[in-house]
């Protein structure tokens, strides 16, 4: 199909399916004899791919590269494409005092340790725990951390839920392609489930009325 | 404190400091006689707060505005107030044809109603559940839609776990603010204790070899 059809089927002006070519997120369209760029089936689930990841999926652009080349690069088992496709997004940064960081480490390899988990030195999800709870710190909300292991008990069911979905996949590109989606369009899908469940739960245990004190505000 | 030295507390530049005053994210310091700008303690919590939500929550300025104001207006009930957080925040968007919304809308009722789920009508996260069930349907993913009630399950334990916090505080400024940051902060923590627990998984399930080719590829 030429640009324009592309362009009317998936939604995307042709000047951005343009640009994502420049930008190295998707193949340019085969030149044909005619002086025509086609475009095929394969471009068009590549342009979903690309909008799911930064519409649904909050990615930068350069962000979906990096995911998309770990994609395309393959390897030879599911466990270490999965592993790319993590360790390609990094994770959120926010620098705080050398101090708030030395006990958010403590709370972390608490956890990890207490929980059995073994997770790689360079783990980027490990550097973001560590981040969010040294923030969680300075903002005076210590309470927030001490629940974290039960919020990993909720978080390693949704895991389990995640890795059935990439083993029930009979090849290693599908189950790649399912560790990305699911992994990515995923943590939209569960924080607009968490908010649905907090709407729902706070119609039955908030109070209307205001909160009677019983303990001086900070 | 001067500007100078509320710079040095948080790591913030003062530049950065006068944008986020001048964006309306917090209110300018008190210009005292000697013609000098005095910063408080509670300027310096204010910026803590805005740093978390821009860095860790990944919202942007205007987003963060949005979300401060609620904060700010205070309002009479806690429901009301977290109600306001998440509201304020609004849901991600991906334009979709009309078939795959029509399909989306009928899995978001029917899990809505299957667990009982009181939801108001302009719900931003209803809207969000349906964009990202109609883009993983688009994507070839329905595996994952269909998981939506597992998922919703360990969302249910994270939204108590989230309700409980809020409701031990005292005040209801201060479930306001634990509602907006263990909500918006909440979403990293989640989000990196479930890539922890997926990498601690696989270890475990999924394979060091290339998987048996049970069914055709897709």
């Amino acid at each position: 199909m030429r640009i324009a059809e592309l362009s009317r089927a998936t939604g995307v002006p042709a000047a951005t399916i343009k640009y994502y070519v420049r930008e190295g997120l998707m193949p340019s369209g085969v030149r044909t004899h005619r002086n025509q760029v086609d475009y095929s089936e394969e471009h068009m689930n590549r342009l979903r791919l690309i909008r799911a990841l930064l519409d649904i999926g909050g990615l930068s652009v350069d962000a979906a590269r990096d995911v998309l080349t770990v994609l395309d690069t393959g390897a030879s088992t599911a466990r270490e494409s999965i592993g790319g496709v993590l360790y390609a997004l990094g994770g959120r940064r926010s620098p705080v005092g050398r101090h708030e960081e030395e006990i958010a480490t403590a709370d972390v390899e608490a956890l990890l340790a207490g929980r059995g988990w073994e997770i790689h030195e360079d783990s980027p999800a490990r550097r973001t725990l560590i981040d969010v709870c040294a923030a969680l710190r300075l903002l005076g909300h210590a309470d927030v951390v001490a629940e974290m292991d039960d919020y990993a008990t909720a978080s390693q069911s949704i895991a389990a839920i995640d890795l059935g979905l990439v083993r029930a996949e009979a090849t290693i590109e599908r189950m790649a392609e399912t560790a990305i989606v699911g992994t990515l369009l995923g943590d939209t899908l569960l924080s607009a489930l968490r908010r649905l469940a907090q709407e729902h739960l706070s119609r039955q245990l908030l109070p209307d009325e205001a909160p009677v004190r019983r303990r001086p505000a900070e």
